[in-house]
């Protein structure tokens, strides 16, 4: 048994999707999240930077005694990952791999991925699904502007429709829609009225809640639960639309008055 | 006389709205342009690192031997302007004074500003109106998406236009809206739309370039017109729309195949 509580952190409010997801699969386990508003976004940037914030909140989670870390940002995962993997012991999670095991699972092989710049750029969802699923067809689509527009709070409006229906155009013939950034299960309803009902859109973090699952059960690592679980939330700047944001994904008042500044 | 270029920057491709007016307004100067777009965006940065980027984009410019440099950038204007004109002997001029100089000779007192919320959190542009001003009425709004969909190339279609819409849609009675982002000249039409054509809509370019013929030629440092005028233009990062949007605004094909990395 380990009561200390989940790391979590992404570059902004998307990393919250995978937050609401894992406390709802282990609603008994503690949370600590890192929304690093200051240096969003991050799939503009290039990799060394991201590392190099990666390995940041890592350590700032590190210090705050957590006993897992789950990188809920999918730039930081396709750029970062076997980078700080290497650099720390604490077993840290991605959104790639949990959601390629379910692609395999299902034999799905018509793949769409829909990420960052940053992170169609790195290429780093086709390699891992590639040496997985070495038949599979991947078609990939770069949407810079879908985590700026959800920090704005523009995730249901007719803007971010026709943007997600811009960005969607190209992509034809597919199994299942991979959100590979975090922010874009917000999008969630745009891009169903896209692919379809025979396509299956999958939100990362439903997939990162599994795997976390799975890791905490196999290592005995679980909370004991005679203490309630807390959740925490920092942000590296307070001067964005975090807040209404978070409060539309989490619905919990008690969670959104502990938004702090780090 | 001096035959040595201006030098510009931008954060991205918005500041080559001030380029076009510069070299349409002064055909016979040299242009040495830098589009800083592995540091785009600016306008969700802090104060701090804004004054850091300008200084460096200055620096290169020194180096690269210019006479005098334009900052083409609302967010460094607003941010920088006045530290590193304390650190560099180089006169140096950014888009606020210019447009102010222009209210004020023109009597506008109910004035709108659109900015990044970087320039807009900063109350640069308001502050500067104030000491010029005292009776003007402002009203301000923070528009951070219009910066990304301009690098985007979003900047004519439904997307670009609903966005105005919304940014705009409680500015209400003004005489004249400073566009207070270089790229949102870019967005004029829509901005046009939304203003009426009673109220001047005003492309900051256009003032920069007034001022800049003025201290040119006050200074007696215009080029002697022995030598034809030559343009570069630099990125910092070239993954990214700027050719594109660049095209669109310059048409010259022959500036445009010199941009290249520096």
């Amino acid at each position: 048994m380990d009561n200390r509580p989940i790391g979590m952190f992404d570059s902004g409010v998307g990393g919250i999707t995978v937050f609401k997801e894992v406390i709802e699969t282990m609603p008994n386990e503690s949370m600590i999240y890192i929304g690093d508003t200051a240096s969003f976004p991050y799939g503009s940037k290039s990799k060394e930077t991201i590392i190099d914030l990666t390995k940041r909140r890592i350590e700032t989670l590190i210090q705050k005694d957590v006993k897992l870390i789950v990188i809920a940002c999918g730039t930081a995962t396709s750029q970062a990952l076997e980078e700080v993997q290497k650099m720390f012991d604490i077993p840290i999670i991605g959104i790639i791999k949990p959601t390629i095991k379910y692609l395999k699972k299902n034999n799905i092989k018509d793949i769409g991925i829909v990420a960052t710049s940053g992170t169609i750029r790195s290429n780093g969802w086709e390699k891992e699904i590639m040496k997985e699923i070495p038949d599979a067809k991947v078609q990939n689509k770069a949407c810079p502007l879908l985590a700026p527009m959800a920090e704005e709070g523009w995730t249901e409006n007719e803007i971010a429709k026709l943007s997600v229906h811009e960005y969607m155009k190209d992509i034809k013939n597919i199994e299942a829609l991979v959100l590979g950034c975090t922010h874009y299960p917000l999008f969630k309803a745009s891009f169903l009225e896209e692919v379809g009902e025979d396509t299956k859109v999958i939100n990362t973090g439903e997939m990162v809640s599994l795997a976390v699952k799975e890791y905490i059960e196999e290592n005995n690592i679980k909370n004991d639960c005679k203490v309630k679980p807390t959740y925490s939330i920092y942000l590296t700047d307070t001067e964005c639309n975090f807040l209404n944001v978070a409060k539309q994904l989490i619905k919990d008042e008690e969670i959104i008055k502990q938004i702090k500044k780090i």
